[in-house]
């Protein structure tokens, strides 16, 4: 028995909630990714999860502290010990499939972290007057990835409901830490699990298509990285003997000034940034280690190549004027989009015939990384097709604010554009 | 009734161990201030202590909740309320005054704060052997602060004993926070306690007097100042919208560069050291603010003088580079010496009739800072002479080690040779 | 009597050969424009040049040595006297008009400098083997100048031959000084030349129009500023008196590095380059001077407002910094463009009738500045219209190259376009 | 005969005022060389010169242009081919030496090249006032140099006079290029001139000694070494392509900057100046090419040696930052002094001995470099003794000014003050 469009509807809104309720960060959702595997389950998919699901070593930063903490919260929380044993050290990734007989393989990809914000609780913010705003302090779904994923799980009901009408494999990709391009996604693509993709399917709430209503077919994003570069000096007392110091405070200081004036490329526009630098421990003393954070956004892959190299180039050389050590480690990774323009003509399709659908829009820039491009990018190179939509909402403020809602009757929207996507990929017959 | 010499020795052994187990923070001396009132109050001296021996406003750097925590912990240690409520605010300086009849005033100065080490607990560290390491985690007597103390109430001992043959007046200064310089000195001499001293009579055990039985009569110390240096520029997401950033981490990176490059100065050697640099948050956002902590330490006070000047220019125009806000803020000083022969002489002449002394020398750079000079500098201001005395000891271990200790038989040494020139100068009839 | 087209060809290339032969710098074309007056008297329009022609304190860079120079140069090469009289000081700007009428004001730019480049005298290279290579040694006409002045007299000898056919004002602006944006196009606008002018029209061999038939309608430039900042600081011996120094070298390398770093913005990609750095006289004293030379190109006018407010900051904030002097001067500067959609259409349309048109572009972005937009843009401001189109052309070898050549068959195109603009905008009873 | 010392007064003036007439820049004294070989082989000496007196090989750096002109300068003035044709490429050195039997070996060094300045000509100045000023527009003996050879002339007229009287070698090494440290000891002390010998005594008019009759027995000078260092980058379009450039402009300013911040060395004060920095051509390409010249000074030949590692430290790595190449070039080099006590000893006897004399120092510090300070140690390091000493004169103005001028009445004491110390060593049966 197939669920009825009225019933989805009210499901939206509880998994919605029930998870916007219980934000977890990056590689430590794990409660987030047992409700995923309940759920799931019960609609019949064959699902992986934990390290099944994903390598961790195949991530960029796995915040090993953090994901401690949190395992051992969401066990104080109920979540069965089985599960959480399989996914220690972060593996908080869950994989579902349906098999629908011979066709073309569509997967869907989901984001499922957190941020670092605690949740504004005034009665003019909708969780909070209404009693689902996060009960993990400090921490927010304040980028609409709670919305993702009972987008998510709507799309795989829906989907498991027609399923005779289908021919071909349908796969769920729910991926932890995505904020930050921390490599949930590289750590997903590790075991394999988009190389046999035809079609891809990623989303945002939100973002560039700020009505409900509104879609936008295909969205590009910049390319980003992000380093950490640590300097290793030697302390001296700078009366007694200056000479025999080694300053990375100042390796650390001439780097930034010399990585924020990379020349330009005519390539593309790109945004590089140091964002944090932390230097020595007091007046007396050679300041004897420094660390740097930094990111770029580009426009273009080519950009981004040229900006690795040159990044390189200045941590190296500022150690050696420095006469200090230096570590350069990437913490962070997604590359620029190219997206298939065969599926977003499908998705323009389906939204014409969707009645909710106000306004379509064929392509968007989004000034940001999203490291859904590392899927897509992958797909492609294996000669599958991928693409980013945008599925439009109302918004009570920005992304990344303590104020942060989107409007719950996009949802639906959502599941019905995705979904139809899929039908329309997947119908008997259609031979791609 | 005299103390005998030998009662004084087990007396000096007994003060320094009872205060070396007790070492706090400058500005935090609560404990160590009020036994040192109760032993001057036990000779008979005059004492005033807390706002009334300093004036706290005048210091350059009181650490406000260190000071309460201190505070709290000498409470609960069973520290007088009534003294404690006197000290409030860090006001933790001890001021002893003997009057004996007409005559010039004679003032010794003594430092009283302890350094922020974890004492080692080594059976080969005799403090830890015997029992009297100290007893506040982290904290520890690790510059002969403890000694200098004992010395001071066995001068104050000595001197009251031999009270009739005094003419003058004879003043003793316990002085918080020497440690880098954070203002006790200047907060005593704001009280006016040095102002009609017409001779002030400071010293150090160890330093370039390593064996017991040195004596260096005359001591230079480098001039110090240090500086927190914050930008306040303006945060802006690096890729929406970075022209409306301003970066104060550029800035502080650009002024560490610029204040290292300050150019040298014929008028005396001197180091400057950007020891510490703090600054953003994070890689997507323009650093809205940065702090550098910087000092200086001078041969003379013409490059001090210089260097003053430079490092504001530097400041303010490194910040108008960046478009950000700045605040300097000086948060530790202190002059170099100009000390008095005529007093260098007078400890010569009385060393030189002691036994246990074994070497005796005129003068000796010491290549750091001393707030002494503060008072040094004040007397000598007003009319009076001052000078800086090595007491010799053997060590050890070096100063600001975690196993560091001195000789105790260096205390009497100390005793004899401060109250020896304290009985030359007040000498009755001696008039000068 | 009109000229018939085929007597019009060999003009233009006779023109072109004779003006290719004798390049003379920005602000120095003496001989150039006394040619230019020639012609265009001869053809029957009133002409004035010189000052009357232009306000030299309205550029921003005359280089008056060199202007001295090329003036003797240009007398003794038989200019008349009169002529080099009204032209002192660098005013070699021409303006021609030919009244017809009632109607709009139909102006032509055109500019007339040459380049600091020695042409190739190889015999491949055509101007060199055909005799007309420059005479004036380490001068060329290497970025088709000369063409542009010929096919200015083309046109004004053609309309000057319909004039009957015509309603309105014709005017022509031989500008001097194009290269390095000098300022010959503000010193032009400031004797009034194009307030009242309703359409302008400039054009460009080459550049992105590498074939001959080949016509841009529309072409965007990008803004620029050129700035000379200088640095004066005080010399010292650098081991007697190193702190009586003020150090300009290293204030122009502080701030050559800031600049460098001035953030990306939004608004536009941009190029800054601080092109050359000249600092000090010898090892042993405090480098007392310094000179910056910088260059910015943005995509958009609001880039480059954003760049003068933060050079300017730079500069001023470095200064400080190193207690020195500074002086800031504007050398050169361009906006970027607003062209008229409405002139692009009518081009369009006349280059559609053209034989010899073979490729029609709307638009094109030109990676370079070009300060026809100084006119274009006042044009805009008061009420008009303005274009850039681009005459195609194959190449010899690329602009600025001592091999650049173009295909001297372009130059009929030209005319015949902007020719057949103005009597289409000018036709009579074509009120628009 | 002996000459008289009246007689030699007069010589010494005649001496002083012919060589001072005709100076000659460093490497290119090719006319003063010759009189110097003139003269000492009229007083009996044995001379060799050019190649056989110094390895141009040796010296750090040779201005060969400057070189070759002032080669046929001295052709066209009348030296002879033989003498110029043995001093090619700059070999200007003289040696000459008088072997008196047996006993140790005295050499004296003096240094014989002039200025780049343009010598005052007001009446206020005697050499302009009695015709005896430079003939070399540009070029002037203002450092003493030759009042230097004049003194050695005398020395060597007296020492030759008697001879009888002294048991061992006396020898007279007159350097070129001593100004600059460009090497000319360096290439003296290559062909072995200094290696047998026992005592080697230099000597300087003025400097610490400012009135004449004032003898300084020691002297110090610094240590310096000199360096240009060019990087080498690549130009690119800034706007077409500026990704492809390599900025050699940033990498210089990034240089100097991080040179002026070397941290100070407890082992001495120095000062490290980069006099000169030049790079790029024009604002629209990425600057390919810059030079630095830089210089320290040093109290200690230990900071000496850490600054030159630095120095290599900071260059290398800056080119690595930038991605540009470069090149280090050692253009000037001196240590500081190890002088002999012994020698100092015997000048205070002699002085002492002297009616002209009536100040004696023991010992001045000259805060400049002197490379006399390369043979003084090549001397140590073979076992030898040398000294450097201030023989004072009133001076009109400084050395290095256009005005400079001495008291020539300070030459005879510098002979005698010489002259007397090599008969006290040489005295036969002293063996020493």
């Amino acid at each position: 028995m197939t669920t009825s469009l009225g019933d989805l509807g009210a499901a939206l809104v509880q998994w919605r909630r029930d998870l916007h309720a219980r934000p977890e960060p990056g590689f430590c959702e794990f409660r987030t990714a047992s409700s995923l595997v309940d759920e799931l389950e019960r609609f019949g998919y064959e699902v992986v999860y934990g390290v099944d699901a994903m390598d961790p070593g195949a991530a960029h930063l796995v915040p090993e502290e953090r994901v401690a903490a949190w395992h051992r919260h969401a066990q104080e929380r109920g979540v069965p010990a089985e599960r959480l044993e399989r996914m220690s050290g972060g593996a908080t990734a869950v994989v579902a499939e349906l098999r629908c007989g011979s066709g073309p393989t569509v997967a869907f990809r989901f984001d499922i972290d957190a941020l670092p914000l605690q949740e504004a609780d005034e009665s003019s913010h909708k969780p909070a007057r209404e009693g689902y705003a996060s009960r993990n302090p400090g921490w927010m779904h304040a980028c609409g990835h709670d919305g993702h994923m009972a987008i998510g799980l709507g799309v795989a009901a829906t989907l498991a409901a027609c399923s005779d009408d289908l021919g071909g494999t349908v796969r769920f990709l729910f991926q932890p830490a995505e904020e930050g391009a921390l490599g949930g996604a590289a750590a997903i693509a590790a075991r394999g699990f988009v190389d046999d993709v035809d079609y891809l399917l990623c989303c945002h709430l939100g973002l560039e298509a700020r009505e409900t209503g509104h879609v936008v077919c295909r969205t590009d994003f910049m390319a980003t990285s992000k380093y950490r570069a640590t300097f290793a000096g030697r302390g001296a007392h700078v009366v007694n003997s200056p000479q025999d110091g080694r300053n990375a405070l100042l390796a650390a200081a001439a780097a930034a000034l010399a990585l924020h004036a990379i020349a330009p490329t005519s390539e593309g526009w790109f945004s590089l940034n140091v964002g944090v630098l932390n230097a020595g421990t007091e007046q007396g003393v050679t300041p004897a280690s420094a660390t740097i954070d930094l990111g770029f956004w580009t426009e273009t892959s080519a950009a981004q190549e040229y900006l690795r190299d040159r990044v390189h180039s200045v941590i190296e050389g500022t150690a050696r004027v420095w006469g200090v050590g230096f570590d350069i480690r990437l913490i962070g990774e997604a590359p620029s989009c190219m997206q298939s323009e065969n599926l977003a003509a499908v998705l323009r399709r389906v939204a014409a015939r969707l009645p909710a659908v106000t306004r379509i829009d064929d392509y968007a820039l989004c000034r940001a990384g999203e490291d859904a491009t590392v899927l897509i990018k992958r797909v492609a190179d294996h000669g599958g097709q991928g693409v980013y939509t945008l599925v439009g909402s109302a918004l009570a403020d920005g992304h990344h604010s303590p104020r942060f809602d989107f409007d719950e009757g996009a949802l639906s929207i959502g599941v019905d554009l995705l979904a139809g996507a899929a039908r329309e990929l997947l119908r008997v017959g259609n031979g791609e």
